[in-house]
């Protein structure tokens, strides 16, 4: 590993550290369409999935796992530059408390609903005002393990590439097409493209079991407190409901996701087409 | 509401706001068998559960809804002590930065395997290792909506009455039977009552919708880092796993959760037994 590390920086004040701190700041990382990539496991994912590493901060006393070290040697032949840092400088860059001893800064350009092009049956989720980078993490980490074709976040301020929606996706944010766009805008696209649109809503009267997920499909989400708003309303999208037979009225989102997600790829895999195998 | 309110308290070296400060120790709730309940849905289920509520501080300018003000009045003719406080003292005693204007001290005795009392056929939930309160809480959640019979946290210093675990839980840790118990008691628990044990692991190689959910069941999940422990081994043990369509190799262990109980609850509605109303 020694070999690729060309610089060593113990200086606070170096302008790599100094620019890779802007970017724990969303707006700052928004306009220079880069981000930081924090631990073994999220970066592997964003190499795999041909994002564009500029640079990658090193505290070898931290690189312990094997994984670790086969990654430093990947990124050396991918020719990012590796930076070896002291303890204080990576203190001070590290985001959040669990480290791996690399912190990555990469590009992060956005996706735009134009430019996607869609299986024959897709699968997709809306998710409408998610606030918390957590729950949006995790519902990408479920739209990933459960096939999703792709997910659009809807009418929000959160950053796709908040390194806690990385993290807390396991880097999934890299390997899932994922955009995010207005309302209205997903809606028309949606509706142009004769996806079925079923909106989860705590008073609707069908079960999420009783509607047909092997249809092209979009399974729509709002925020906890506020629900969906009327533009998931109307004749053409199907209202529908988890069952909650205890004292709660919803689940977090992230959960109702998970669930909704399974039980799509369930009847999917219970019907199989021969499109069913595409995402 | 005024008429309520027997005591003004505007300092914060007031004995029952030292106390109430103290409660934010889980060491401190563990040795009184008390918590703090902050907001209006989750105190509303305690009260519902037969929580014993033993005094609740008030700072009336963040009272503004009608279930707030109906929960004063509902407070009052359960002989809870309703303390006036200033917002110095409400802000150092909240937990948390969203609140209702209520933060209560209510007992929170832990229930024992031993009390127990299944029903005929329980469909019960164990976590072992879980360190997050916020996970814990959301598998609560999706426990009480999915009608589970009872969740077991096993082999945890968590505190189930921790006020991040009640929020996140949205009050159904006073609702739903919860226990902790060590892994290894909590499963010759579950063989003496005959109960099948499908066990969630990453390398399983029967998916979750193969087996069937109708028996007596319980599902037992691990931590993500480290996966379950040993003591979840054995012949009687079925283990299971979510099929993994993308990258990642396994979800958010509350979105796991979720994905499990409503499988169980859609096997169970779609097979009804006599007995499956019951709790």
């Amino acid at each position: 590993m020694d070999a690729g590390l060309t610089t060593r920086i113990t200086s606070l004040r170096n302008d790599h550290v100094k620019s890779a701190i802007k970017l724990r700041r969303g707006r700052h990382r928004r306009k220079l369409g880069q981000t930081l990539i924090d631990g073994v496991r999220e970066l592997q994912r964003a190499i795999e999935a041909g994002v564009e590493v500029r640079e990658v901060f090193v505290y070898r006393q931290l690189i312990q796992s094997a994984e670790a070290l086969e990654l430093c040697r990947q990124l050396e032949n991918l020719s990012a530059d590796l930076l070896e840092v002291n303890r204080p400088v990576f203190e001070k860059i590290a985001y959040g408390q669990r480290t791996d001893g690399l912190l990555a800064v990469a590009e992060s350009r956005e996706a735009t609903l134009a430019q996607w092009q869609l299986p024959d049956r897709p699968l997709l989720a809306v998710v409408e005002r998610l606030e918390k980078p957590g729950n949006l993490g995790a519902i990408l980490r479920s739209a990933d393990g459960a096939g999703l074709s792709a997910l659009i976040v809807a009418d929000t301020q959160t950053d796709l590439f908040n390194p806690n929606v990385i993290r807390s996706s396991l880097g999934s944010v890299f390997s899932l097409p994922v955009c995010r766009a207005p309302s209205a805008e997903a809606r028309h696209w949606l509706r142009d493209r004769q996806v079925t649109i079923y909106a989860a809503r705590v008073d609707a009267d069908r079960d999420y079991t009783e509607v047909d997920w092997t249809l092209p499909a979009a399974v729509v989400l709002g925020a906890e407190a506020t629900g969906l708003t009327d533009t998931w309303a109307g004749e053409d999208v199907t209202a529908i409901r988890l069952p909650m037979r205890g004292q709660v009225d919803s689940l977090n989102v992230s959960c109702a996701a998970a669930v909704l997600f399974y039980e799509a790829l369930r009847q999917r895999s219970t019907n199989p087409s021969p499109l069913a195998a595409q995402r």
